[in-house]
Protein backbone atom coordinates (compact mmCIF):
# COMPACT_ATOMS: atom_id res chain seq x y z
CA UNK A 1 0.00 0.00 0.00
CA UNK A 2 1.24 3.57 -0.90
CA UNK A 3 -0.69 5.14 1.86
CA UNK A 4 -0.74 4.31 5.65
CA UNK A 5 -2.63 4.78 8.26
CA UNK A 6 0.44 5.88 11.21
CA UNK A 7 -0.64 5.24 14.48
CA UNK A 8 2.68 6.41 15.89
CA UNK A 9 2.83 9.15 17.73
CA UNK A 10 6.82 10.78 15.90
CA UNK A 11 4.28 11.12 12.71
CA UNK A 12 2.00 12.65 14.16
CA UNK A 13 4.79 15.08 15.55
CA UNK A 14 7.03 15.50 12.76
CA UNK A 15 3.33 16.61 10.07
CA UNK A 16 1.96 18.54 12.94
CA UNK A 17 5.46 20.14 13.43
CA UNK A 18 6.53 20.64 9.31
CA UNK A 19 3.10 23.04 9.21
CA UNK A 20 1.58 26.11 10.72
CA UNK A 21 -1.62 26.64 9.24
CA UNK A 22 -4.95 24.13 9.58
CA UNK A 23 -8.09 23.48 8.34
CA UNK A 24 -10.66 23.35 11.15
CA UNK A 25 -14.29 21.98 10.95
CA UNK A 26 -16.81 23.34 13.28
CA UNK A 27 -20.74 23.23 13.35
CA UNK A 28 -22.28 26.00 12.52
CA UNK A 29 -26.28 26.00 12.67
CA UNK A 30 -26.26 22.35 12.06
CA UNK A 31 -23.61 22.62 8.41
CA UNK A 32 -19.87 22.32 9.00
CA UNK A 33 -17.92 25.58 8.36
CA UNK A 34 -13.89 24.75 7.44
CA UNK A 35 -12.11 27.64 7.75
CA UNK A 36 -8.24 27.73 7.57
CA UNK A 37 -6.32 29.17 10.80
CA UNK A 38 -2.49 29.15 12.53
CA UNK A 39 -1.94 27.00 14.86
CA UNK A 40 1.37 25.90 17.31
CA UNK A 41 1.73 22.63 18.93
CA UNK A 42 3.26 21.37 22.15
CA UNK A 43 3.61 17.67 23.34
CA UNK A 44 0.31 17.35 24.26
CA UNK A 45 -1.94 20.29 23.13
CA UNK A 46 -2.77 21.76 19.76
CA UNK A 47 -3.13 25.58 20.35
CA UNK A 48 -5.82 27.55 17.36
CA UNK A 49 -6.09 31.12 16.38
CA UNK A 50 -9.97 30.75 17.22
CA UNK A 51 -11.44 34.35 15.49
CA UNK A 52 -13.02 31.87 12.55
CA UNK A 53 -14.62 30.09 14.60
CA UNK A 54 -15.40 31.97 17.52
CA UNK A 55 -19.26 32.10 16.73
CA UNK A 56 -19.66 28.26 16.85
CA UNK A 57 -18.17 27.82 19.89
CA UNK A 58 -20.14 30.51 21.39
CA UNK A 59 -22.87 28.29 20.17
CA UNK A 60 -21.76 25.36 21.35
CA UNK A 61 -19.03 25.33 23.71
CA UNK A 62 -19.31 21.44 23.83
CA UNK A 63 -19.08 20.71 20.36
CA UNK A 64 -16.35 18.08 18.71
CA UNK A 65 -14.10 19.78 16.34
CA UNK A 66 -11.83 18.67 13.80
CA UNK A 67 -8.35 20.02 12.62
CA UNK A 68 -6.64 19.08 9.96
CA UNK A 69 -3.22 19.62 8.70
CA UNK A 70 -2.00 18.58 5.10
CA UNK A 71 0.86 18.69 3.58
CA UNK A 72 1.13 18.08 -0.35
CA UNK A 73 4.43 16.68 -1.70
CA UNK A 74 3.72 15.09 -5.33
CA UNK A 75 1.71 14.28 -7.78
CA UNK A 76 1.62 10.87 -8.07
CA UNK A 77 1.79 10.21 -12.36
CA UNK A 78 0.34 6.34 -13.07
CA UNK A 79 0.60 4.92 -16.39
CA UNK A 80 -3.17 4.65 -16.03
CA UNK A 81 -5.50 7.83 -14.79
CA UNK A 82 -7.42 5.69 -11.95
CA UNK A 83 -3.92 5.08 -10.38
CA UNK A 84 -3.38 8.46 -10.25
CA UNK A 85 -2.80 10.06 -6.70
CA UNK A 86 -1.52 12.56 -4.44
CA UNK A 87 1.74 12.29 -2.08
CA UNK A 88 0.99 14.21 1.10
CA UNK A 89 1.23 13.95 4.61
CA UNK A 90 -1.92 14.56 6.73
CA UNK A 91 -2.98 14.90 10.71
CA UNK A 92 -6.60 15.14 11.62
CA UNK A 93 -7.06 15.76 15.21
CA UNK A 94 -10.64 15.68 17.21
CA UNK A 95 -11.69 16.97 20.01
CA UNK A 96 -13.48 19.40 21.99
CA UNK A 97 -11.77 22.69 22.45
CA UNK A 98 -11.23 24.54 25.46
CA UNK A 99 -11.22 28.76 24.84
CA UNK A 100 -8.18 29.77 27.02
CA UNK A 101 -8.84 32.13 28.59
CA UNK A 102 -6.01 32.65 31.55
CA UNK A 103 -3.76 35.18 31.05
CA UNK A 104 -0.35 33.00 31.50
CA UNK A 105 -1.54 30.06 29.43
CA UNK A 106 -2.91 32.36 26.69
CA UNK A 107 0.52 34.19 26.23
CA UNK A 108 2.50 30.44 26.53
CA UNK A 109 0.05 29.36 23.77
CA UNK A 110 0.29 32.68 21.65
CA UNK A 111 4.33 32.11 21.80
CA UNK A 112 4.01 28.36 20.54
CA UNK A 113 1.81 29.39 17.90
CA UNK A 114 3.90 32.45 17.31
CA UNK A 115 6.79 30.78 17.40
CA UNK A 116 5.89 27.77 14.85
CA UNK A 117 4.87 29.79 12.35
CA UNK A 118 7.43 32.74 12.43
CA UNK A 119 10.30 31.47 14.16
CA UNK A 120 12.00 34.71 15.97
CA UNK A 121 9.17 37.19 16.15
CA UNK A 122 7.87 36.18 19.61
CA UNK A 123 11.05 37.60 20.55
CA UNK A 124 11.89 40.38 17.84
CA UNK A 125 8.38 42.22 18.03
CA UNK A 126 6.44 43.40 20.67
CA UNK A 127 4.70 40.93 22.92
CA UNK A 128 1.10 41.09 23.33
CA UNK A 129 -0.19 43.74 25.41
CA UNK A 130 -3.41 42.66 28.08
CA UNK A 131 -5.91 44.30 25.44
CA UNK A 132 -4.19 42.46 22.77
CA UNK A 133 -4.32 39.29 24.46
CA UNK A 134 -8.29 40.27 25.33
CA UNK A 135 -8.99 40.54 21.89
CA UNK A 136 -7.40 37.14 20.60
CA UNK A 137 -9.49 34.23 20.75
CA UNK A 138 -7.10 31.24 21.65
CA UNK A 139 -8.63 27.62 21.37
CA UNK A 140 -6.82 24.64 22.67
CA UNK A 141 -7.11 21.16 21.53
CA UNK A 142 -5.93 17.80 23.59
CA UNK A 143 -3.95 15.79 21.25
CA UNK A 144 -5.79 12.77 22.03
CA UNK A 145 -7.81 11.27 19.41
CA UNK A 146 -5.55 11.70 16.22
CA UNK A 147 -4.78 9.94 12.73
CA UNK A 148 -1.97 10.32 10.45
CA UNK A 149 -1.95 9.30 6.96
CA UNK A 150 1.08 9.52 5.15
CA UNK A 151 0.91 8.38 1.25
CA UNK A 152 4.48 8.48 -0.78
CA UNK A 153 6.52 6.95 -2.98
CA UNK A 154 6.22 6.08 -6.92
CA UNK A 155 2.88 4.96 -8.47
CA UNK A 156 1.45 1.43 -7.89
CA UNK A 157 1.02 0.02 -11.22
CA UNK A 158 4.79 -0.44 -12.16
CA UNK A 159 4.25 -4.23 -11.61
CA UNK A 160 1.03 -4.41 -13.21
CA UNK A 161 -0.46 -5.24 -16.99
CA UNK A 162 0.00 -0.93 -17.74
CA UNK A 163 3.68 -1.10 -17.67
CA UNK A 164 3.43 -2.94 -20.60
CA UNK A 165 2.04 0.58 -22.29
CA UNK A 166 4.88 2.29 -22.09
CA UNK A 167 4.01 5.28 -20.91
CA UNK A 168 6.36 7.29 -18.51
CA UNK A 169 5.81 7.27 -14.64
CA UNK A 170 6.91 8.75 -11.45
CA UNK A 171 6.20 11.54 -8.87
CA UNK A 172 5.86 15.28 -9.98
CA UNK A 173 7.55 16.79 -6.49
CA UNK A 174 5.88 19.95 -5.36
CA UNK A 175 8.01 21.54 -2.64
CA UNK A 176 6.90 24.89 -0.38
CA UNK A 177 9.92 27.62 -0.40
CA UNK A 178 10.28 30.60 1.69
CA UNK A 179 10.86 33.53 -0.66
CA UNK A 180 13.33 36.75 -0.19
CA UNK A 181 11.62 38.94 2.34
CA UNK A 182 9.63 41.73 1.51
CA UNK A 183 10.18 45.21 3.33
CA UNK A 184 7.35 46.97 4.15
CA UNK A 185 6.75 50.30 1.94
CA UNK A 186 6.09 52.17 5.03
CA UNK A 187 9.44 51.07 6.54
CA UNK A 188 11.56 53.68 7.93
CA UNK A 189 15.12 53.61 5.77
CA UNK A 190 18.30 51.91 7.57
CA UNK A 191 16.33 49.01 9.35
CA UNK A 192 17.83 45.75 8.40
CA UNK A 193 15.97 42.11 8.01
CA UNK A 194 16.60 40.37 10.84
CA UNK A 195 18.79 37.86 11.06
CA UNK A 196 16.18 35.46 11.66
CA UNK A 197 13.89 36.14 9.07
CA UNK A 198 16.63 36.48 6.26
CA UNK A 199 17.98 33.16 7.20
CA UNK A 200 14.54 31.89 6.28
CA UNK A 201 14.62 32.59 2.46
CA UNK A 202 15.10 29.73 0.23
CA UNK A 203 14.45 26.90 3.10
CA UNK A 204 11.82 24.32 2.49
CA UNK A 205 8.33 24.51 4.89
CA UNK A 206 6.62 21.70 5.50
CA UNK B 1 -8.58 46.58 5.29
CA UNK B 2 -5.71 43.53 4.61
CA UNK B 3 -8.37 41.29 4.06
CA UNK B 4 -11.53 41.56 1.96
CA UNK B 5 -14.61 39.07 1.41
CA UNK B 6 -14.69 39.11 -2.10
CA UNK B 7 -17.68 38.36 -4.37
CA UNK B 8 -16.20 38.85 -7.70
CA UNK B 9 -16.92 36.16 -9.71
CA UNK B 10 -13.21 36.52 -11.47
CA UNK B 11 -11.99 35.95 -7.55
CA UNK B 12 -13.65 33.05 -6.99
CA UNK B 13 -12.20 31.51 -10.25
CA UNK B 14 -8.90 32.26 -9.75
CA UNK B 15 -8.84 30.57 -6.37
CA UNK B 16 -10.49 27.47 -7.63
CA UNK B 17 -8.07 27.56 -10.93
CA UNK B 18 -5.12 27.99 -9.13
CA UNK B 19 -5.26 24.95 -7.26
CA UNK B 20 -6.00 21.13 -7.23
CA UNK B 21 -6.66 19.89 -3.20
CA UNK B 22 -9.57 20.88 -1.14
CA UNK B 23 -10.14 20.57 2.57
CA UNK B 24 -13.84 19.01 2.43
CA UNK B 25 -15.99 19.14 5.57
CA UNK B 26 -18.99 16.72 6.02
CA UNK B 27 -20.62 15.38 8.73
CA UNK B 28 -19.98 12.28 10.39
CA UNK B 29 -22.29 10.64 13.26
CA UNK B 30 -22.98 14.70 14.28
CA UNK B 31 -19.48 15.70 14.21
CA UNK B 32 -17.54 17.48 11.34
CA UNK B 33 -14.94 15.76 10.01
CA UNK B 34 -12.23 17.67 7.81
CA UNK B 35 -10.83 15.83 4.84
CA UNK B 36 -8.10 16.78 2.21
CA UNK B 37 -9.23 15.62 -1.50
CA UNK B 38 -8.68 16.84 -5.25
CA UNK B 39 -11.33 18.66 -7.12
CA UNK B 40 -11.65 20.43 -10.37
CA UNK B 41 -13.92 23.57 -11.35
CA UNK B 42 -15.64 24.49 -14.49
CA UNK B 43 -17.60 27.47 -14.84
CA UNK B 44 -20.92 26.16 -12.92
CA UNK B 45 -19.61 23.01 -11.14
CA UNK B 46 -17.03 21.61 -8.52
CA UNK B 47 -16.17 18.04 -8.82
CA UNK B 48 -14.39 16.11 -6.19
CA UNK B 49 -13.29 13.03 -5.54
CA UNK B 50 -15.39 11.64 -2.73
CA UNK B 51 -14.15 8.40 -1.26
CA UNK B 52 -13.10 9.37 1.77
CA UNK B 53 -16.59 11.02 2.32
CA UNK B 54 -18.45 8.63 0.66
CA UNK B 55 -19.82 6.96 4.30
CA UNK B 56 -20.74 10.45 5.23
CA UNK B 57 -23.01 10.79 1.79
CA UNK B 58 -24.60 7.77 1.80
CA UNK B 59 -25.86 8.12 5.80
CA UNK B 60 -26.78 11.81 4.91
CA UNK B 61 -27.43 12.24 1.25
CA UNK B 62 -29.15 15.47 1.54
CA UNK B 63 -26.46 16.63 4.25
CA UNK B 64 -24.71 20.32 3.13
CA UNK B 65 -21.16 20.25 2.90
CA UNK B 66 -18.43 22.63 2.63
CA UNK B 67 -15.21 22.89 0.79
CA UNK B 68 -12.63 24.91 1.25
CA UNK B 69 -9.38 25.92 -1.13
CA UNK B 70 -6.85 28.05 0.85
CA UNK B 71 -3.44 29.52 -0.66
CA UNK B 72 -1.11 30.98 1.25
CA UNK B 73 0.94 33.31 0.25
CA UNK B 74 3.32 34.31 2.44
CA UNK B 75 3.83 35.66 6.26
CA UNK B 76 2.70 38.97 7.40
CA UNK B 77 5.44 39.74 10.29
CA UNK B 78 4.36 43.13 11.79
CA UNK B 79 5.91 45.27 14.52
CA UNK B 80 3.72 43.91 17.01
CA UNK B 81 2.92 40.09 17.39
CA UNK B 82 -0.49 40.97 17.45
CA UNK B 83 -0.54 42.41 13.84
CA UNK B 84 1.19 39.28 12.24
CA UNK B 85 -1.03 37.32 9.82
CA UNK B 86 -0.88 35.28 6.82
CA UNK B 87 -1.31 36.32 3.58
CA UNK B 88 -3.02 34.06 1.61
CA UNK B 89 -6.27 33.46 -0.58
CA UNK B 90 -9.05 31.29 0.46
CA UNK B 91 -12.85 29.82 -1.26
CA UNK B 92 -15.72 28.66 0.51
CA UNK B 93 -18.29 26.41 -1.14
CA UNK B 94 -21.48 25.01 0.58
CA UNK B 95 -23.69 22.95 -0.94
CA UNK B 96 -25.50 19.46 -1.36
CA UNK B 97 -23.13 17.29 -2.87
CA UNK B 98 -24.64 15.33 -6.05
CA UNK B 99 -22.89 11.80 -6.25
CA UNK B 100 -22.40 11.72 -10.53
CA UNK B 101 -23.48 8.31 -11.37
CA UNK B 102 -24.17 9.19 -15.33
CA UNK B 103 -21.09 7.54 -17.18
CA UNK B 104 -20.86 10.39 -19.55
CA UNK B 105 -20.79 12.95 -16.62
CA UNK B 106 -18.39 11.06 -14.92
CA UNK B 107 -16.03 10.88 -17.54
CA UNK B 108 -16.09 14.56 -18.28
CA UNK B 109 -15.88 15.18 -14.29
CA UNK B 110 -13.06 13.49 -13.56
CA UNK B 111 -11.04 14.73 -17.09
CA UNK B 112 -11.84 18.43 -15.43
CA UNK B 113 -10.47 17.23 -12.06
CA UNK B 114 -7.12 15.16 -13.32
CA UNK B 115 -6.62 17.87 -16.55
CA UNK B 116 -6.62 20.55 -13.15
CA UNK B 117 -4.15 18.79 -11.01
CA UNK B 118 -1.96 16.99 -13.60
CA UNK B 119 -2.63 18.70 -17.50
CA UNK B 120 -1.96 16.83 -19.87
CA UNK B 121 -2.29 13.45 -18.39
CA UNK B 122 -5.50 12.69 -19.47
CA UNK B 123 -4.52 12.74 -23.01
CA UNK B 124 -0.96 10.69 -21.91
CA UNK B 125 -2.72 7.98 -19.62
CA UNK B 126 -4.98 5.20 -19.99
CA UNK B 127 -8.34 6.60 -19.27
CA UNK B 128 -10.64 4.75 -16.88
CA UNK B 129 -12.26 1.77 -18.13
CA UNK B 130 -16.09 1.23 -16.87
CA UNK B 131 -15.18 -1.08 -13.83
CA UNK B 132 -12.33 1.82 -12.86
CA UNK B 133 -15.05 4.48 -13.32
CA UNK B 134 -17.82 2.44 -11.07
CA UNK B 135 -15.47 2.01 -8.28
CA UNK B 136 -14.35 6.24 -8.18
CA UNK B 137 -16.69 8.04 -6.37
CA UNK B 138 -17.10 11.58 -7.86
CA UNK B 139 -19.00 14.42 -6.31
CA UNK B 140 -20.95 17.31 -7.79
CA UNK B 141 -21.45 20.71 -6.42
CA UNK B 142 -22.89 23.42 -7.62
CA UNK B 143 -20.40 27.12 -7.20
CA UNK B 144 -23.98 28.77 -5.80
CA UNK B 145 -23.02 29.52 -2.32
CA UNK B 146 -19.71 30.82 -2.60
CA UNK B 147 -17.08 33.10 -0.87
CA UNK B 148 -13.77 34.30 -1.75
CA UNK B 149 -10.95 36.01 1.25
CA UNK B 150 -7.66 37.51 0.04
CA UNK B 151 -5.81 38.93 1.82
CA UNK B 152 -2.34 39.97 1.09
CA UNK B 153 -0.11 43.03 1.30
CA UNK B 154 2.29 44.42 3.90
CA UNK B 155 1.46 44.63 7.78
CA UNK B 156 -0.66 47.05 9.25
CA UNK B 157 1.04 48.69 11.48
CA UNK B 158 3.29 50.81 9.41
CA UNK B 159 1.66 54.00 10.33
CA UNK B 160 1.03 53.51 13.96
CA UNK B 161 2.60 53.26 17.16
CA UNK B 162 4.74 50.77 16.63
CA UNK B 163 6.45 52.05 13.92
CA UNK B 164 8.63 54.06 16.18
CA UNK B 165 9.85 50.83 17.88
CA UNK B 166 12.11 50.60 14.54
CA UNK B 167 11.56 46.97 14.00
CA UNK B 168 11.95 45.59 10.32
CA UNK B 169 8.46 44.56 9.18
CA UNK B 170 7.23 43.11 6.14
CA UNK B 171 6.24 39.87 4.02
CA UNK B 172 7.63 36.45 4.04
CA UNK B 173 6.75 34.90 0.56
CA UNK B 174 6.05 31.42 0.36
CA UNK B 175 6.17 30.00 -2.95
CA UNK B 176 5.07 26.41 -3.95
CA UNK B 177 7.16 25.21 -6.55
CA UNK B 178 6.89 21.76 -8.85
CA UNK B 179 10.12 20.11 -9.09
CA UNK B 180 12.01 17.49 -11.25
CA UNK B 181 10.07 14.64 -12.10
CA UNK B 182 10.97 11.54 -10.29
CA UNK B 183 10.61 8.32 -12.33
CA UNK B 184 9.11 5.27 -10.83
CA UNK B 185 11.79 2.63 -10.24
CA UNK B 186 9.94 0.30 -12.22
CA UNK B 187 10.46 2.30 -15.57
CA UNK B 188 11.75 0.29 -18.07
CA UNK B 189 14.87 2.18 -19.35
CA UNK B 190 14.24 4.35 -22.30
CA UNK B 191 10.80 6.15 -21.63
CA UNK B 192 11.43 9.98 -21.49
CA UNK B 193 9.84 12.06 -19.18
CA UNK B 194 6.93 13.49 -21.29
CA UNK B 195 6.98 17.72 -22.57
CA UNK B 196 3.70 18.20 -20.71
CA UNK B 197 5.39 16.86 -17.44
CA UNK B 198 8.92 17.82 -18.19
CA UNK B 199 7.90 21.82 -18.97
CA UNK B 200 5.75 21.66 -15.33
CA UNK B 201 9.10 21.34 -13.50
CA UNK B 202 10.41 24.92 -11.39
CA UNK B 203 6.55 26.16 -12.18
CA UNK B 204 5.02 27.83 -9.50
CA UNK B 205 1.50 26.23 -8.16
CA UNK B 206 -1.09 28.21 -6.90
Amino acid sequence: MRENGRTARFDLDAVLAAGFLCHLGVLVDGVPMVVPTVYGATADTLYLHGSAASRSLVASPEATVCVTVTHVDGLVLARSVFEHSVNYRCAMVYGVPRVVTGEEEKLEGLRVLSQQAAPGQWEYARQPNRKELAATTLLALDLDEVSVKISAGPPDDGEGPDAALGLWAGELPLTATWGVPVPDPALAPGIAVPAHVAARAGTVAG
